[in-house]
């Protein structure tokens, strides 16, 4: 089993598969192996070519919002599943090779998203370092390290305490995002064939685009999860990218395909939107099954299905003809 | 075959029979037997006990709104079925045994719900005669006919011309309705047991109970129609009995339980209303299909329910576990 | 100060008017004249030629329904005011001209309306009896009360206690009627020009057309009630009187005039309905006070209501332009 | 009057304030000075501290989705208001500093956006080129005439076509992007202060934060647009950046503050919302009015406000009460 994700080693995307395969059971992270890649497009297109089993991807940040690389993939990519979600808690150190005054230092590297999350930070301790673009945080430590001491010199890496710890750096300052208790969450995605199965506690992810035709498309579409108590847990927007204006809509919504609830919800999307597109069910990580009032539950809808089957089951066949329709 | 219908003949009720016979075949009205009853009540009791196959009953007026006694009885009668619809012309003549002038009369005679329909014109045009109440407009024909010449005389009745006719009355006035136009319209129930085939333009009615712990619950049930594109060509409220405010709906919606939008609805319904009494789908009288937009056609919601069906189709069975779900 | 009720005396009707006068003041209640009619319809005449003052009459029962000669007057007439309601407990007792045992009566009177609320009591225990109608129960009590002792054997009223007791009645049975707990509801009405200051506890009348060139006309006004936060507490359909299937709807909100949530419904319905005939607002006489959330506050909507002042106050005059406008 | 742009010279964006400026009368635009700014934060400041008068930054792009940088700050700075929009159509060129085969370049530079719009064409034309990043595309334009003859052989850049004007580039192809016909859209931001008069042709950007203890807020938020008529042109959500699944939207609506619809909707949100932060109302680009309803007039909101407000006029002062009250 080969498993993808954006590296190199140590970024938050390596921490979400190592929190994933953590809670497997031994004999199947016994045959994982962890394959790096340096974008989601790429991984994707060797996971739809077999030449990995899975992949795992930043989906959205408490910060920073939507990932749109992965957002847009997923959207675009018809033969794919989501079959878990990870939670990484996001924090950053600065880290050196060696024990430095911030005073002391010139050049601060890291990735943009990283660095927009500790700009404030940055400002007020190292106001007067350069800041360095590196490919990720990883690689921005993973140059650090690989520097001669000189080069390195009056340089530091914003990245992950993985990362400090695994490229042997020293930090110099820890928890230095400004938003504090910032999170990512993780998609784990296979090739489509099978969903996992309900546990009670689940999500679900969907692409939906609206009919373009239709003011108030968007009221429509709420409407249909409302009025099966289903409730939204993420709503993204994303361009189309035909013209402005026009845009997708990336929706997680609490339950399973097997909830009558979410399973109804998903019928009526399908006859108003052009385009919905299932991407999985799978368990939330928090575990929180959320409840469900009695109108909403399984058994309702059954019951209801029933009622009506035992109806139409008294319907005359239409060509005997009955003489009330003569 | 035994047909009842709200006698005595010659009554609107009897029209609206009469009208329903003679678009059927010929072998089955040669079977026909008519058999006039006095109140909707009492015929519901002979049909459910076999007495008598159908029932045709007045329903609504144009003028004067729901038919309570009608309406009462069909929510509260489990085992019936409404297989046709009738709606009749109502116009009134002022009839007397022989050519009166109208200032010679004393007294006219009419059913209460006949004299609520032509008071302005008696005003106008006898306005010094006594009104006396008749059982049914037929009844006041009927009995005016019975009397000997001199108790007839400065007598008339208000009454059908179809009444006048059958009776051998003079007709003094025609059309003397202060609304022309005014309809009623007219069900024919049997026991259940079939349904009338779909024929694209056909008519369901139901009786609901809201939940009365909710406010805003009729809202919420007519979003159920709306979500599907049903619409309504009738709601009336009825009390349930209980206490002050609490109110069932007597409901007529476009199209046919056999309609994938109409069931869906339906099953919505089920789910949220204490009581959903399903009282028939029965073609259209006036022939007229709904047209239909094609988030609602029948094709639409198959293919929706198809696609979730994939879906699920795809789900791990909850026995064998998955990866992703331990 | 002349007040008209539903007669003769001792009605449900008088006994209403007797519960307001109950609470009026001394020197109010002193100068009341009250005045029988036999019709809503000619009373409200009266009350807007000013040869009466006020006009109690029955608006809706808790077994019958609304009380459709009250509903079409209140709807048809345009310069009158609810100014207060009233509830009375309907209770109704057998009486006869002396002590007579149910197996000896021959013939039972009353008004339909209320043959209709003991007929089961009725067939249990006098089943030879016939049924006599008279125009109000009040009517057959007194009746009965005038009859010369020969002419009254055999013979029984059913009426209110109040009026078994004005006319002298001995009472041979007592709350004969099939639902225990019925209710009817008056309203007392005044010619159009002041509405009762708020209370807290308020109830506001309206008769509702809707437009009749859009199905979901119900749910859309059912909205606008919603999106204000303001409870239906009953909802009456009445037929608007051209052809089947055209409605108003007499509607009592919770709440007043005055108060914001019920002002912007109102709004909002006066734009999209063709007609909004409002009937008044006026205390609920079981003094119960709606919870409010406290977006739909009066303070709520004042604030909303400054913002856009203070916004809309910052918009350039047309006059001058500005350069974004150029 | 200092104007900001994301520059350097020859960005879109600056080619959207040459737009602009083209519109206004040549008395304004004399003295307009252009000022380059390197992030919408920075220009934020300093149009805040009155350095500049005015900034004109990206929000929205066909292809990419909402500009997160400028979303962010509008939707985090207080005292600003939108007064315009431009819409510039997006297209790229590939210039060198003289004609160079494709097959002979080594290094291609651009921003990353724009290095998304087009890497479909370099992937199919100049595989084997090393893409490097500048922090614009102008600045790719820039920095390439600045070179010497040797650095800048085997060099090319992806920009504007007024980019490869401006500095003496040679376009080797035109038209490259992936996607034809995208655009981009920006507006033009002042101090608060004035908000454009109305021209029957505008927009209204908002932006709102939904109630987190409600799940269906941003269902409820959408009615009350709908409830009054008014269509949604642009939405987005935005992480609120305290934790997972907490998002604001960024709003553009139909329509100017003093349209009675648009006043409405923006009460009710008002009402509803823990934050609604208004960011102007302003001249439609492409000056289209958007046809609105009859019950969507400013006249249909003005009866109705006349309406409520006569009947409130009715209303018995509290202090000397009514019989009807007591």
């Amino acid at each position: 089993m080969r498993y993808g994700y954006l590296g190199p080693e140590t970024t938050f995307t390596h921490q979400a598969l190592l929190q994933a395969l953590a809670v497997m059971p031994r004999e199947v992270t016994d045959t994982v192996e962890q394959v790096p890649f340096t974008a989601v497009a790429t991984a994707t297109t060797d996971l739809l070519a077999g030449d990995i089993d899975a992949l795992i991807a930043p989906i959205e940040n408490s910060v920073e919002g939507g990932v749109s690389g992965t957002l847009d993939v997923l959207a675009a990519t018809d033969s794919i599943t989501i079959v878990a979600e990870q939670i990484v808690q996001v924090t950053f150190v600065l880290a050196a090779r060696e024990e430095t005054a911030l005073t002391d230092l010139r050049v601060v590297s890291s990735h943009p998203h990283a660095q927009a999350q500790v700009q404030g930070w940055l400002r007020g301790h190292v106001p007067s370092a350069n800041v360095a673009t590196a490919s990720s945080t990883a690689a921005a430590a993973r140059d650090l390290a690989a520097m001669s001491p000189e080069e390195a010199r009056g340089r530091a890496a914003v990245c992950s305490p993985l990362a400090a710890e695994h490229f042997g750096l020293t930090v110099l300052a820890e928890q230095i995002e400004d938003n504090a208790g910032a999170q990512t969450r993780f998609v784990l995605v296979t090739r489509e064939g099978r969903i996992p199965a309900r546990t009670g506690a689940d999500k679900t992810t969907l692409v939906v685009q609206l009919p373009h035709n239709r003011s108030g498309a968007l009221l429509e579409t709420l409407e249909m999860f409302s009025a099966n108590g289903v409730n939204l847990s993420r709503i993204e927007s994303r361009p189309i990218g035909d013209f402005l204006g026009r845009y997708s809509f990336s929706i997680d919504v609490e339950g399973h395909i097997e909830d009558r609830r979410v399973a109804a919800s998903l019928r009526a999307l399908h006859r108003i939107c052009p385009v919905v597109h299932y991407l999985g069910s799978y368990p939330r990580i928090d575990g929180i099954s959320s409840e469900t009032r009695e109108e909403f539950a399984d058994d309702t809808y059954d019951e209801a299905h029933a009622w009506i089957e035992s109806l139409t089951g008294m319907v005359t066949p239409p060509s005997t003809g009955s003489p009330s329709t003569d």
